[in-house]
């Protein structure tokens, strides 16, 4: 139900899709909906939750690889922007749609960001206390950073084409690192 | 008058906001604006040729410099950083309203945009030219990554608060430089 959310608010755009056409895709009556979700805000709410819940999990499995903190940094990069680019629709929802969600699940959603922009500042954190960045780096700023060349990847990936979301990765997790310890001495 | 359509379609977005809303905050009849647009759209399109046209001079400033080409990189990235910090409204607009443009206007705002884009490939291309970077580096890669970055800005300034502009604006010029020339060896 939620890939099938995703492509028709993908296409159509949230505000002019529809519980209808959501039903439509899927192949299903509306009412059958209904019993999983309340709302077409409450549909957009749970794209974020399971892609916050994505993200909470490419942290933990980063942050818990028995390597150097950069090293982790590297894999959470390198993970996160594969995930991006196969997931270019939902990606490019949750960049551009959170603007409609109201009232209680907006701060729901803000909650959980914010707590995945701490595990991802803890990660930098962890590189800066191993004195592997410049001594004067702010992991606030550096978190922010990535995630908006991360937030960055489908509008361009859409745009250009046949790249290999490999080597695009590869790329991206370099120059995340790059980002956080290439000022150091 | 761009300024106050930056204004309108940053509080109503672009969708909801009409050209009378542009002339109240002007403060002029609605037909004076027709003197100068013929749509909102063309109010958009204007709107991003102008912003496009400041991304222009910035990166002719910061390539026209005196200086080695990775300080010329680093000067763009707090010049544009501090341009963006400065017109969050703007910055936001350009971000999330421009699928709002059609047919001509927006082919016209994609090949302004490549252009640009190009321009800080050039920048790049130039710093890896002269050996400072990794040679395996991909010009469009860190393009593309050092833009989304920049995007990002708006929308965690906005709600973060008052961290000092100048402050952020040399962090993200070190890490757009550092992202660039890290993996040198």
């Amino acid at each position: 139900m939620l890939e099938a959310a995703i492509r028709v608010f993908h296409k159509k755009g949230y505000a002019s899709a529809s519980i209808q056409d959501v039903a439509d895709e899927v192949g299903v009556l509306k009412g059958s909906l209904y019993h999983y979700i309340d709302s077409k805000e409450d549909l957009l709410a749970r794209i974020f939750e399971d892609s916050a819940g994505r993200f909470t999990a490419m942290l933990d499995e980063a942050g818990g690889l028995d390597e150097r903190p950069v090293e982790r940094l590297r894999s959470f990069g390198r993970a996160c922007s594969l995930w991006y680019l196969k997931n270019i629709e939902r990606v490019g929802i949750y960049a551009t749609e959170w603007e409609h969600l109201t009232g209680k699940r907006r701060k729901e959603v803000m909650v959980i960001r914010e707590a995945y922009e701490r595990r991802l500042a803890g990660l930098i954190g962890e590189v800066k206390a191993a004195g592997e960045t410049a001594p004067e780096l702010d992991v606030n700023f550096a978190t922010y950073f990535i995630f908006g060349a991360l937030n960055g990847l489908p509008d361009w990936y859409r745009r250009r084409g046949p790249d290999s979301a490999e080597r695009i990765a590869d790329a991206y997790a370099d120059q995340i690192v790059n980002a956080v310890v290439g000022g150091a001495r």
